[in-house]
């Protein structure tokens, strides 16, 4: 076994899978879910212009993507209106946040982020070998302050704080986000993860020059766009760590579907409104599905809403486990106090109709013990 | 700019752009090539079952892909007759590449290639701090011989090698490969890239138990099966290296149209022996035409023919130049004597025409000088 030993980093790692998709717990119950609401995904789907444009670049498949992604930086850059080299195409904000936590932070280095926050964030600063220190919530929201003063007090080269937040739904107002860049610490770089930016209010999101070496920003074509499937996302900031990307990217490794799909996407403004529509319709119809039900909805500025079930961790993993057993897909956040919740996708009606129906039993089980 | 510093071994990458695509080069030409013959790629594209299947996924591209790939997983272990456990799915061979670089290889330790093999290969070494050795090519081959001697003298962790090889197109025996494992240093890994076995001869595919812990194999669906946009390969080797991966890979990184394609592009055996059957046609309409330029075409087991265009690495330089002026994108290896060659990517016959038209008036201006 000596020629199969792995690099220290790697070697200190939990060997256990540490994500598991819906379709594996679908083989588990041995059935498909009626209702697909647990990976804040976008039911409502790509618009019909990207999918057609998609099924187009299937033909297209034997050539290698674009490795410049030339046409859609050019794209995101003018609806940005930065210039191209603020911008960074990448396998979704998943990938793109890997290849940071590499380019910027050694072995032993500090990252913060908040106790709950986006799993994967904390999976890659692990990989890398950082050090992650992290901050509780605050009323179901991340505290920018606590982050400031952990980035402080322990010299971190990263901060994470995603607006609007994953999992809760909760986000801040902009200029909070521009006053936390005046209180960076020196050496900190802020990772603004805005992963759910369209489903936002406008005043969510901060006004900042792309060339600020305070920040580095993440959208993605995964969640508002409905192509998580395509793996497509980007980053902007300022230039010389965009450029720096290059050193470490793969390459080749965004495919071309996705980049013809995103184009496409990208260009149908109206298809993005009638998408963001259809998810503010959801949001309020999973709010009185909770109210129905002797339940409070957490606000939202997502696609995802939050059911606080009422009681403690132990409480909503039975929910979650009784809706599974009738065929709903949901998830909760990992952590308390924000576990006494469930966590919902907006969907389309005959999805939320599935849920309203199997949520009172799957309360009703749960209350049981 | 302190707080844009890369940790230690990005910070000592190159900050140039490594891969150039062809859609690159032509933006600085101002003109779309008219023959796409330098990457490898397989014009003669996906079969019509996995176009379709791919067509078919985009409208379900608001799912992630399954991160276990199950199906795709499934159907890969029957095919190979080996347990799903000895199969990892990945973004393309070079996706792969990078992860096991970073599993294996600590910073500062030693992996043996060739010198002119696979440059992402080495790419990945480097920007996880590993030490490259080189050793040369013999007879226009990766020679295993030296390849073990490179291993004991400086220890390595992995060894490299392309069968079929990829910038020459030449081949070894399975039974030599079999022979190299015998011989390999206690310690070392073989990383056998079968990118082209899908085009090579029966006789170049050595028998390993997957359970051999000496190597690790890697195929993708890039080349035969005309996907490389899709972004989709796979390695197989001993069940804990393979379950290494999941310690580090991006779990939902590979996107789900490229699962439903390969999956149907497995499935159909027909169109994988039609597709391998035009592009030996093509090889062999390719080694027609260098032959009536006067060149000699190598021999090859793989999609693409180096021509041997009679002079140094100058001369060819002139050659891929005047070519590409002419709308003919092609590439030439890195390194002499294989530089003399130029390589030229199988494709349907329109593509051929277009080379067999523009090769004379470009080795007539090449030798213009």
């Amino acid at each position: 076994m000596d020629r199969l030993r792995f690099a220290p980093i790697p070697d200190g790692l939990p060997a256990t899978v540490p994500f598991t998709g819906p379709e594996t717990l679908e083989r588990r119950r041995g059935a498909p879910f009626t209702a697909r609401l647990g990976a804040n995904e976008n039911g409502f789907g790509p618009t019909p212009l990207a999918v057609e444009a998609m099924a187009r670049a299937a033909a297209e498949a034997w050539k290698y993507g674009d490795p410049d992604s030339h046409a859609l930086r050019s794209a995101l850059a003018a609806y940005h209106g930065v210039a191209s080299g603020h911008i960074m195409l990448g396998e979704g904000i998943d990938g793109l946040l890997g290849l940071l936590v590499r380019l910027v932070v050694a072995p032993g280095e500090t990252v913060v982020t908040s106790d709950g926050a986006y799993p994967t964030f904390n999976y890659h600063v692990a990989g890398f070998g950082g050090r992650l220190v992290k901050v509780p919530y605050r009323a179901d929201a991340e505290d920018p302050d606590a982050l400031l003063v952990a980035a402080r007090d322990h010299g971190a080269r990263l901060v994470y704080l995603a607006n609007p937040d994953n999992p809760m739904g909760s986000w801040h107002p902009g200029a909070r986000i521009e006053a936390m860049l005046a209180d960076l610490p020196q050496g900190a770089l802020l990772v603004l993860d805005e992963a759910y930016a369209e489903f936002a209010p406008a005043e969510a999101i901060p006004r900042i020059d792309p060339a600020d070496d305070r920040v580095i920003r993440f959208r993605t074509f995964s969640k508002a766009y409905g192509m998580a499937g395509a793996r497509i996302g980007y980053a902007t900031g300022p230039e010389p760590l965009i450029a720096g990307f290059d050193r470490i990217r793969n390459h080749f490794g965004i495919n071309r579907i996705a980049q013809a799909g995103a184009l496409a996407a990208l260009a149908d403004r109206d298809g993005l409104e009638r998408v963001c529509r259809a998810v503010a319709a959801a949001r309020a119809r999973l709010e009185a599905i909770a109210r129905d039900n002797g339940l409070r909805a957490l606000s939202s500025a997502t696609n995802f809403v939050a059911i606080d079930c009422g009681g403690d961790g132990a409480l909503a993993r039975r929910v979650l486990d009784a809706l599974a057993d009738l065929g709903i897909f949901a998830r909760m956040p990992g952590v308390a106090p924000m576990d006494r919740c469930i966590r919902v996708s907006c969907a389309p009606d005959p999805e939320l109709d599935a849920f309203a129906q199997a949520l009172p039993r799957a309360l009703a089980q749960a209350r049981q013990g």
